[in-house]
């Protein structure tokens, strides 16, 4: 067996309903069963005070907060999250999954919100410096389907409520993060069933990231 | 009569039982009394939105948040205060008397709590653009005082309740504030009566925005 690579911090971005919590549960399991120390994480949330802005967040009208004070939630939270859980694990030498990171801030506020890319980018730069993941996963999907998907499993929140001008912008904006970061991110096509999605996610890694053999 | 100046957006800022509140409330009397169209507010809060976050900021333990995260919690709840309360009243040709606005973000978050001048100053700049008030009203007072009164009144929120060392670089960070920022600013010796801190106020607004006789 190989030695166990450093800790990585991985994150899953991508639109509504395009499955990055199943393929955060599933990346997750089999690195665990590969012996790897790993923890699963997602935003907004993941710690008590994020979560309580969590609910701020996902909750009310679709124009309940305008662009901005929606990105600085997000920021909070996230600065809360890398504080009390994400830093703390990879210093502790875990790995970290997490279910959306600061791309996300991008894709939905920066872009598909309106705000700007500049916006976004500097208060990235004035509250995480330059802590990013080793690995994003951007999991891809025409927007009906992925609509379709979210009405499936019950219950819209409020992300899922806006326009599809909206979602369509949303997956154009995770499409040109990916094109303008490649040694960073990888984008995965989503449509197919779940465990084929993960079988090409875990290529990925072992690809990017190195892993130990089973 | 003098013709109206003007429609003017005042805050009143300074450390924990210098009277910001009354004096924000006797203050908006006398400017409506003079004919003046006024709404006074506060920060954190003045709005819905806003006062949902001034209420995961108050309450909880003294370390419940992480400086940066509070930073932007504050500005969260001021973006959505001006979106939606002081800039459409200055449109609307309405003076604006707040209890606290961005010097407290400096003072407590960038100065008291450790955070850096830096960090607040990109902050507000990427968020609030220029846009500031005409006048800032600095109450003045010794910690003890302060948090006597405060204790007096019953209760003590989150803020209060933090070290006394917390509490002299808070009075050292306004009082910097007024003087670096002299035009915008006035210091104000809050250990009189209200009446008479009252009184010196309105001298102030008098002299440095021009008032209707009454």
């Amino acid at each position: 067996m190989n030695p166990l690579p450093e800790p990585k911090f991985i994150s899953l971005e991508g639109g509504e309903g395009t499955g990055k919590s199943t393929q955060a549960a599933l990346l997750t399991q089999a690195l665990r069963a590969r012996g790897i120390d790993i923890i699963q994480t997602r935003e907004p949330g993941g710690c008590d005070g994020a979560e309580e802005i969590r609910r701020l967040l996902v909750s009310g009208t679709a124009d309940r907060w305008n662009p901005m004070c929606e990105l600085l939630l997000h920021f909070a939270a996230r600065c809360d999250h890398v504080a009390k859980v994400i830093g703390p694990a990879l210093a502790n030498d875990q790995w970290v999954v997490s279910d959306r990171f600061t791309d996300s801030s991008m894709a939905y506020q920066g872009i598909a919100q309106g705000l700007g890319r500049d916006a976004v980018s500097e208060l990235q730069k004035t509250i995480l410096s330059d802590f990013s993941p080793d690995l994003t996963l951007i999991l891809d999907l025409p927007i009906d389907v992925g609509l379709v998907r979210v009405r499936d499993r019950g219950g819209e929140d409020r992300y899922e409520r806006m326009d599809p001008g909206f979602h369509r912008r949303l997956r154009q904006a995770f499409l040109d993060i990916a094109k303008n970061e490649p040694e960073r991110c990888a984008v995965v096509d989503a449509s197919p069933v779940s465990s084929e999605v993960h079988a090409n996610i875990l290529g990925i890694v072992r690809d990017r990231l190195g892993l130990p053999d089973v």
